[in-house]
């Protein structure tokens, strides 16, 4: 008999990070590409198909079974359609029916969730939620991503639109938010929030070793500039980093209340800013959650990091092949 | 073969609800008896006992088998120890083993959950949610309580305490709440909340019919009474109605984004005022929701009212002795 394996891709908003991945979520190639979306759709189309072409040309159909391709991608997933309907960072691909479109080129089952819901599995697969069957997954990047995973399988709801922890209000009179909402918790705790509280304090006149003579410009200033910033001791960098910590509290205290998790799982860039959000991060659980469930809850690491979207997908096209072709992943 | 039935009981505040009631939903038999909760913890048991007893008193054991009792109660319920572990309306009952006691009484199978739980059991079962497999009950009483039913069954977490929607954050920066946290939906959806909000306004100047002259005094003002005055065009008390609503609007708008529900069922007293809540309701969540899963979302006016906790602990007891007994209920 024949190998099986299958693709999992991450189509973020400036990589796709593609793999072919085993039975058990191990990685046997990977391929890193970019997504060029500012060069419109057709060539981020081609740029995926590149990294579907060059992954499985790597594995000899005569040995090797490729039982089909699991993509997450940001934005709002319309399940049963396969169509990409409301993203933030490929707006090029919104209401495009992408998995029609592969399954057509590839002739191969193709299976599509959004990149945080793949996240979520990835980590429960082979990663700081293995073993667990309630837990929700944060990622923390350029927005705010969740995935839940209930009862063991995802939460997807009833139109797989589940899951969107970053547009959950945590202050209603709050900044405006890119949704169209205010003082989503996307606003507070993304890296593009603790980018703008930088500039916001900058321009009230907050003093910071970033910005000046010896740092960069202010337009220039990344998350991770201020990470490395607060690890530096930089104050105002801190504070912003406690004050992020403190919005994730109050959001994972919901989180908490609302689902009584065994884990919450944090992932996504700002997260290795870690030991600078956490206490205060824990501060607001401990005052705003119920003490069952926050002495239950344990507060993880994503363990998977960049590669957490990609494995969560492998597991996707797994699980479903597996369920289409009647035998067990 | 004898005929089987299930007790169900709402264990609230002011007053204990039971009922006998059949496989299909059908009310058998029904008592209420006042829980005189300030008389200590022995009158509240013995008053509990008694409606047991009165209502199993009145079918045969030897035409009728009783398979057991279901009990809603406010609080954070500890599903595997049968332990009010918070109890907000009944302290005499914080930390006490309610299942243990009961069974020891009366020999019988005794299933204990949270009230607002077993609201959302009975509206499924046989209320507004009948058929829904993804839905949510919220109760906008004293308190505003919250339970979940997704893929069908009750989510209970991982301790049982799960479901709290009136313990969501959504102004961090909101008033105090008596949970010790602050800016909770309880603080403005809930019956409390509109009746604190006329008094605070009031002390400002506002003017309201509802106070003074023709009016009542200000201390005895019910949410019940700012309805009546909102039907006879009172201004103020359509305002904070309207207020109300904006702010149970956020919160419906949370767990829609993330949990992608069929339907939102509101129950409680407050719900009666629906038409002066609802536009600025549907306002926020539309303003808040993604749009795929804010179309879904069905928004319902419980069908059961104050019948629905103790229909829902009657289901439970429906459920869990069949499980036991190794039957369909």
């Amino acid at each position: 008999m024949r190998k099986r394996y299958v693709l999992g891709i991450d189509l973020g908003g400036t990589n796709i990070r593609g793999a072919a991945v085993g039975a058990k979520g191990g990685i046997l190639a990977r391929l890193i590409l970019p997504t060029e979306s500012s060069q419109g759709r057709q060539r981020v189309l081609g740029n995926l198909s590149q990294v579907i072409k060059t992954l499985s040309s790597k594995f000899s159909p005569k040995e090797f079974d490729l039982l089909g391709v699991g993509i997450g991608a940001a934005g709002v997933i319309l399940q049963k359609e396969g169509i990409i309907s409301q993203s933030p960072n490929i707006p090029q691909l919104d209401g495009f029916n992408l998995r029609e479109h592969l399954e057509k080129e590839f002739q191969l089952p193709i299976f599509l969730d959004n990149d945080a819901n793949c996240g979520a599995l990835g980590e429960k697969w082979v990663g700081a939620g293995k073993g667990m069957n309630d837990l929700a997954f944060i990622t923390l990047g350029t927005g705010v991503g969740g995935g839940l995973i209930l009862g063991g399988k995802l939460w997807q709801g009833i139109d797989g639109t589940a899951g969107e922890v970053g547009q959950m209000t945590i202050n209603s009179e709050g900044p405006e938010c890119m949704c169209g909402s205010r003082g989503c918790l996307e606003v507070y705790s993304s890296a593009t929030a603790v980018v703008r509280r930088l500039r916001e304090e900058v321009m009230r006149g907050e003093k910071t070793q970033l910005v000046g003579k010896q740092g960069k410009r202010l337009d220039r200033v990344t998350s991770r500039d201020i990470h490395q910033a607060a690890l530096a001791g930089d104050r105002l960098s801190r504070r912003l980093f406690r004050e992020m910590g403190r919005y994730l509290g109050i959001g994972i205290a919901n989180l908490i209340n609302l689902l009584n998790l065994e884990s919450v799982i944090l992932g996504g860039g700002v997260a290795e800013a870690w030991d600078f959000f956490v206490p205060t991060l824990k501060k607001e659980v401990k005052q705003r959650a119920f003490k069952v469930p926050a002495r239950r809850v344990k507060l993880l690491r994503s363990w998977l990091g960049v590669n957490a979207g990609f494995l969560g997908a492998a597991f996707l096209a797994w699980q479903r092949a597996a369920e289409e072709r009647g035998y067990e992943g």
